[in-house]
């Protein structure tokens, strides 16, 4: 019934999260009304999220230019590093502004040990027998695979005079006891901390 | 802290309506994970939405040829034209599927009396006077100039020897008398229908 155009757009925009088909609707009929620049503007954008980002030759995170933003800033502690699964997960923990070390992406989680040739393991090591690490922060989300890779990499990094550290399990704030899962309310009770 | 290009995204997507900053990142961020192709073909349909479709030479429709699907449908009653803001009022006026006649998109509402030459009402006499139409229904928006547009064309179309008719004013199905607005439970009651 709509032009087929149309269609094919609210399907695009229907097969994103959190978006049904009425919304897409919406979304679209919205978009219909915009002037042509913004749209062009917009499918420009959609288009660059591929091509204008490659990964940090140093870090693998997601960067415009060979080195990205964040191993390029002198103000970054040198001596710290933090190891993540994906780029985005480095985005979720700058958003804190609690680090202000450097990052490492390995591309993934191991699926089982032979497979691990594909993550960026190798390069870690390099980073760390270039020397000036102190400190490496494992931050692999907490999931069956992500903790057997946080294992592997803290084996690895035995050989190497680095301090190696994981994030601390427990309740997310806002949270509610009640609804806490059983390993997350255990982790929370092992790893209590002493408030006086 | 996001690259560029989708920081950019982010913001074009949480320009949207119902779009929040929040669904607007986790929106980019499914879409960095699918293949290109796709992000491609989503960012290639958004262009078309403006360049793929120009309005239908007889009702003023959006169509993807100079005659739009419902003009050249032989199926359609060609006696009966509802009239219309916007050719966004024909796709909802089709999916109720209880109009089989044609349309006519004026392109927008009287904003004053000398300004209806931008209006495609001239295009809708002539429509009346090649013949064969028996009504025309007014299907303008409920609101102030929606209401003084469909008087005007009514007294325009004083002069032709077609029915001319306005779609009813009344409750809203699945609505509640309660939150009613005056103006429409008014409609509602003098508009009552007999029910044996």
């Amino acid at each position: 019934m709509y032009p087929k155009p149309f269609k094919k757009l609210i399907d695009h925009f229907a097969s994103l999260p959190s978006v049904g088909p009425k919304m897409a609707e919406r979304l679209v009929i919205h978009l219909f009304k915009q002037n042509p620049e913004k749209i062009t503007d917009f499918a420009q954008t959609l288009t660059e999220l591929k091509t204008g980002l490659r990964y940090c030759q140093k870090c693998f995170n997601l960067s415009e230019n060979e080195i990205c933003s964040i191993c390029a800033d002198p103000k970054r502690d040198r001596t710290v590093i933090c190891v993540v699964e994906e780029p985005l997960d480095i985005f979720a923990i700058e958003k804190t502004r609690q680090f202000s070390g450097l990052y490492h992406a390995l591309g993934g989680v191991l699926e089982n040990l032979s497979a691990g040739s594909s993550l960026k393991i190798t390069e870690l090591q390099n980073r760390i027998k270039d020397g000036g690490i102190s400190e490496v922060i494992i931050a692999m989300n907490p999931t069956t695979e992500g903790d057997a890779t946080a294992l592997y990499i803290n084996r690895i990094l035995k050989d190497y005079p680095v301090k190696v550290t994981r994030l601390a399990r427990g309740l997310s704030t806002g949270g509610d006891i009640e609804y806490a899962d059983e390993l997350t309310l255990s982790s929370a009770l092992n790893n209590r901390i002493k408030l006086n």
